[in-house]
């Protein structure tokens, strides 16, 4: 955390961190869950679903990411030559449901990335239980998926991808 | 604040909140402090200064807006048709110094916002103490401002400010 911030003519001391709102502020901000996916012939269901929640910040500000990484204790950060910002991201299901949406049941969003947030949880609950590997299932993740508010842009249109999982008998 | 967001298969209770950390995290993510200028013939430097505290939102999230309006007791919500979002905005210096300068000294910024925030608050404290007219503060004050991390697009060059602040003989 930075700590050496020179607040010149300061009239009010500097409070204790309360770091868990913060994040959730923080994310409420800047933070982003999306989900994607990436057509995978080997795969039963013809599709591979990544869930991802990632914040990105600037250089100048990369200690953030790492004060938040810290917290979470998982996920990674890189560095983004197409926005030219360092990214921290959560990609493991494991990590996610263990770490990442605990924090955010307890600690609750409060702008409409809460919206995606309950969708978010919930597909990555589906792929814990291998439920994504159902063609119905894998319908509703893609529906959800693209109902989120992502503001990246898409590889695939939904009904590119609901055509695939719709085709493939499993 | 959004009460009634269904978190199902939640296994976290949700826990109390801590407003301002949560409010510091939002505005380290999405918030922004910036001093813009105006070309004012009547008055004495030839130069209006107008700092300017803003968060936006989608529509979806407006109820978090005027949660942070509550919170701070001043500013006001608009509508811009330009990116088509909520802005929630403080211009009024005393507003400015009383609610919004005195929780960022308490509740610190983590990112490098926290840096722009101390030339905001010094550029606010000049105005305040009407150091502004004065024509070497006046520079110092356009340097500040054009040295902090704003994304929005500037009406005039810093060089063609410092020329008027230099040239008016005060």
């Amino acid at each position: 955390m930075k700590k050496n911030v020179q607040y010149v003519g300061s009239y009010q001391k500097s409070a204790p961190m309360d770091f868990k709102w913060y994040v959730t502020g923080f994310v409420d901000g800047e933070g982003c869950f999306s989900v994607s996916f990436s057509m995978r012939a080997k795969l039963k269901t013809g599709i591979e679903v990544r869930p991802s929640f990632s914040v990105s910040q600037n250089r100048r500000s990369l200690a953030v990411l790492k004060d938040i990484q810290n917290y979470f204790k998982c996920g990674g950060i890189r560095y983004s030559k197409y926005d030219q910002t360092y990214k921290y991201e959560v990609r493991s299901i494991a990590d996610l449901r263990k770490s990442v949406i605990p924090h955010f049941e307890k600690y609750q969003l409060q702008t409409s990335k809460a919206e995606d947030f309950v969708k978010f949880s919930w597909i990555c609950d589906q792929i814990s239980a291998s439920r994504h590997l159902n063609n119905d299932v894998l319908a509703e993740i893609i529906e959800k998926a693209y109902s989120m508010n992502n503001l990246s842009k898409r590889k695939y249109t939904k009904e590119k991808l609901l055509k695939v999982a719709g085709k493939k008998k499993i």
